[in-house]
């Protein structure tokens, strides 16, 4: 079972209140995806990320093909079996990976070939394959095997890498053994050239995908340029079904993301810099590590109600990390997963109010975020 | 606040059910206490410790001395605050660390010099400077501090460094200042040596402390080397205060202890082995990180009912492990901990019944332990 269900849309911006129905249950958007590349959201347990209410995680093909492998997965069962979850999940197709292998990997039409960063041993993934892996994993929504080229690609390499993706999509499409209760996603391609957006964009609409995801952004590229090639993307978009920015996660980029219509985020960044010392907080990010917080017996986030801003302080957290110790991780990665959470949530009931656009006054202001590039309400 | 009370001693051996009552509140003894060395049970939360019934736990006063420090510690009011945690904490005095760093470390009579590991900063520590700084950690145990000789020592070193240990004890009590709200400990040393454990135990004794330590052991003597040396210490330690075997915590050595009337217990096995992907099971030590468990999907001990055992499989927390993800090294370390704190527990009943010696029959036969130097009935 899929089924997406527009709720409602700001009247003066593109901002979607929405519902997802899968086997696993809703999933409110907009909404942002904990990521949980090798079968866990680094850190976190199943009861940690029921409390702060994560209503969907990612898994990666890429590294669930490698571990435990596809043999393992199928005698389990699948994903939600294997780490006993029992939401929604949502797989990357293992294309972004795969591609992030940079040379030790080699792209074709018929599919890619890559060297295992774990033992050197050589692999050949079709997006067939990816479609196969992804059946066996079993998530509630799987991707297309697609190549997001690089942001410095030229035109004519981008075209033909659009392309390619739109046929690989096809190819996908056939593949795909379970379409009743795993969705499919398109991913629009078609790097930084607003022609190649829209082209990349109509043949997927045109293919009937039940959502569609904007891959090869946050790659490098400004988020001015970001935010244009979603002015160029959104609109192309069926409103009847869920859209997906892939691998995006900083406030400014969730506010601009949804403003501009996108349903669905995902990012590392929550929890990479967690395990570097940094929270998010609602005065901004904090590098905790630092000896200005050797004292400071004040929470991570005054304006926060999490276990972690509760029950414990700067100081605290700050000793932690500096002595590398895995509680440290832990509790910077549940308070930055919970703020993110806590901010769709906020955004959510903005948007029920078409009030998104003084929420993001209000957080950017105090996050120390300056618009660039932002959505304007004209 | 600080008493202890002998509620019940087996008919037949020397296991004691015993009651601590601290200003955090009351530990059932006999009890293992989880190591909290920096501050935090390597990679578990309170509400883990809580959940799984961690009556107290221990922190280190070498490691706290280092970081936060002692001018963090007097700031925040103390451990339990800075850590959060609300239930009894003891401190080691930081006298087992400080002789475990060999060659960057000189003793002499006034105290102990030593390099810092972390930035090579010279340190001396005196026993009435590990008071000093176990008054303001403020746990509701603490240790005095002392020479642990190393199990090969010969007889005049140990019997020097006993000597001096007792003398150091008369400096640490006298030092102490918060005797009404922290029991100060003194620790039975002597080595290998029945004569010389006797005058260690009986010039301590003299001395009335709240409570008794056994240190010195488990330093790379054998099994039944240890136990002879309970042996012959326990006896002479009063029956109206509690005695605590220092960094012991294997099963069979946890059976044994008891036996001979030992009421605490510490060990770092249980989590460091943890990290390294090993279960305590009631069917004996599993390396849940080699192979054969791969598609194993049973639970990591079929007869526990910890939510890691209830939730997950071998399967799984194999692949965690092997991925090196943090959640491995969790749920192992629940685990562990939670069968060795089940264990005491189960203890603490047989005790009720006069019945230990059963269940060490029981226990040690599906962990596949011999009984070698095993406590006798006779």
């Amino acid at each position: 079972m899929f089924r997406y269900e527009l709720i409602h849309q700001e009247k003066y911006t593109g901002a979607r209140l929405g519902r997802i129905i899968t086997d696993h249950g809703e999933i409110q958007t907009p909404i942002f995806m904990p990521v949980g590349t090798q079968a866990t959201v680094k850190s976190m347990d199943n009861a940690d990320l029921h409390r702060m209410n994560a209503q969907i995680i990612l898994g990666n093909t890429y590294h669930l093909y490698l571990r435990p492998g596809e043999e393992v997965m199928k005698e389990v069962g699948g994903l939600h079996r294997f780490m006993n979850w029992d939401r929604p999940i949502l797989t990357d197709s293992g294309g972004f990976q795969v591609f992030s292998l940079g040379a030790i990997r080699k792209i074709t039409e018929e599919g890619v070939k890559f060297i295992s960063y774990l033992d050197g041993s050589r692999h050949f993934m079709r997006p067939e394959d990816s479609i196969r892996l992804q059946n066996v994993i079993g998530a509630d929504i799987i991707m297309c095997f697609d190549e997001c080229a690089p942001a410095d690609a030229d035109y004519e390499y981008t075209k033909h890498s659009m392309e390619m993706t739109t046929r690989w999509a096809k190819r996908c499409q056939q593949a795909h053994a379970n379409p009743e209760h795993q969705a499919l996603f398109g991913i629009v391609q078609g790097g930084m050239f607003d022609d190649l957006r829209r082209k990349s964009a109509q043949d997927l609409v045109a293919m009937d995908f039940p959502g569609y995801a904007i891959g090869g952004l946050s790659v490098g590229e400004s988020h001015e340029k970001m935010y244009h090639m979603l002015d160029v993307t959104t609109p192309l978009l069926p409103k009847e079904k869920p859209r997906y920015l892939m691998g995006v996660g900083s406030v400014d980029a969730l506010f601009e993301g949804v403003l501009r219509g996108v349903d669905m985020f995902d990012c590392v960044l929550q929890t990479r810099i967690a395990r570097n010392g940094t929270a998010m907080t609602s005065e901004g990010k904090k590098v905790i590590r630092n000896a200005t917080f050797e004292r400071d017996f004040s929470p991570i986030d005054p304006n926060c109600d999490c276990p972690v801003c509760r029950h414990h302080t700067r100081a605290y957290v700050r000793h932690l990390i500096k002595c590398k110790e895995i509680l440290g991780a832990r509790l910077l990665t549940y308070h930055n997963l919970y703020f993110t959470l806590s901010l769709m949530e906020k955004m959510r009931e903005a948007i029920a109010q078409d009030a998104l656009l003084d929420l993001r006054t209000d957080v950017f202001k105090n996050y120390g975020i300056k618009k660039i590039g932002a959505y304007q309400n004209d």
